[in-house]
């Protein structure tokens, strides 16, 4: 199965030449999320060679302006190009009543439906599924209510035995239901089990991301072991406690996390515009853990390393 | 006196990757405006190496998505960026109420002050004056209230004659008088009217903004002879029904009104994102108005020509 995740902008707060405010793609078997939407994120879009109607569900981890203010060109744009199919974007509660205030002022009225979905959790809480991907939001700690996202895949059917389907001359009916977890039972009455006519579910990949959040334990069940933990790493960590201070992770404390969650790698991103090179911060997550990657904007990578 | 136009966005609608939506600085002698604010004027204002800073004064034709979704970014980046002075947008009435709804949840509580200043009028209002410049906002055709704004130099002061200081021993406070435009009275009661102690005023420069609209002689009495004319040309004239319907402007149309209202030169905008080569449009105009100008992002021009 494919999953990658395609970096839209890997800046924090202000967007530099370089570095675009907050936003990714995360693509599941060709099923494709928008996760944060800071300003010029359908620019990124368009330079990522992104169809930006693929982009129908959107999460959004908080309400600062480095993660939202490209929503409401993404969502003009999206209407003024035809489209009609409906987008969900999940939130924190206000955005509704922001976007709705926009749109009704600059006379905006997209010809597709946009459902909000406010999320207000203290706990992680599965916001979405598919026959691709089950999403869960978890509670992040920042300055204002925000969610990190863990991306699984769904693995709802079960992959059938060749072989089985002609010793059992199984019909497109047995088979559906095979597929879906049945046991099957044969015209004499005999009942196969599932296990003996479907192979093992290989292990699901998990993708999580945390941002914006200062450093805090209370994510570790949740990303625990995941293939690809994106954490932000607002700053290196001599500037701990403006970190501590404005709720942001340091990279050190990125990595971290990353090694007492026992993750597959880490993905650095959402750093401040202090930083020109992000080599530093890079080296500094890699002496505590040291499959790390720094994010740049337009980088695709797989979520399962090979 | 310098009077420059930087275009940092000359699309309509949605970006292109080569013309971002409307965006403009309006340079008068160092004193910087910003006309319209489409998604990532900010990034426009980086790659065209102007001041962030400079651009505490603003102008919004109307709220239309294109021309106001860069707004919410600029001014929360002039806030991260710390931003002291105050910042007035002008605009048709609507944009308070969404900016400060989308600042409120998106919890932006800029140090700075906001002045929106709120436009509603059918007829030419001066909206704005300082010792460079006078703004003139005047209603255009369009299909939500827009308005067109008319930059005028502003000559508050004389030049005085320099024989004239010291054929009359002015003082430093007559010298300001004289300058202001009074006459100047000798101690032995002789006036000295003070055309004959300054040198005439040379003509003002002038540039109006016309963006978005629909062909309207309205505008004639106002850019009546401007150096520079900056129209919408959303179209070429073969769409002339569907600019009609959407209330913008065709390439040909705009140079019927360069025409009619004798301007020294004119400069198309606001290309709908169907039109990857304005050539055609160009031309269109040109047969008109052969004294015509295609915008391009990050062009500056004079607003008058030499």
């Amino acid at each position: 199965m494919d999953f990658f995740v395609t970096i839209l902008g890997s800046g924090a707060a202000t967007p530099k030449r370089d570095r675009q405010c907050s936003s990714q793609v995360v693509n599941i078997n060709g099923f494709k999320m928008l996760v944060d939407c800071g300003e010029a994120a359908q620019h990124q879009v368009r330079a990522t060679h992104q169809r930006m109607q693929s982009l129908g569900t959107i999460f959004i981890s908080h309400l600062h302006g480095d993660h939202i203010f490209g929503l409401p060109g993404l969502l003009s744009s999206m209407h003024l190009c035809g489209r009609t199919e409906p987008v969900t974007v999940f939130s924190p509660r206000g955005l509704r009543e922001a976007m709705q205030t926009l749109f009704r002022i600059s006379n905006t009225v997209p010809q597709y439906e946009i459902n909000y979905v406010e999320i207000d959790a203290s706990e992680p809480v599965e916001v979405f599924r598919n026959a691709r991907c089950v999403v869960t939001a978890f509670p992040l700690d920042h300055s204002v209510p925000c969610y990190g996202y863990l991306f699984e895949e769904n693995q709802p059917f079960f992959n059938i035995r060749k072989e089985a389907i002609e010793r059992y001359a199984l019909s497109p009916a047995d088979i559906q239901l095979v597929k879906e977890g049945a046991d099957f039972r044969a015209p004499d009455g005999t009942v196969v089990p599932n296990g003996e006519l479907t192979l093992p579910k290989r292990p699901v990949h998990r993708y999580a991301y945390c941002c914006d959040t200062a450093y805090t334990e209370s994510i570790l069940p949740v990303v625990e072991g995941v293939d690809l933990l994106c954490m932000e790493s607002t700053f290196a960590n001599d500037f701990a406690s403006v970190a501590a201070e404005k709720r942001h992770c340091t990279a050190l404390q990125a990595a971290q996390l990353a090694r007492k969650a026992h993750v597959g790698r880490l993905l650095l991103t959402h750093f401040s515009a202090r930083y020109s090179d992000v080599v530093p911060l890079l080296e500094e997550a890699q002496s505590v853990f040291p499959d790390t990657i720094a994010a740049a904007d337009g980088m695709t990578l797989a979520v399962k390393a090979l």
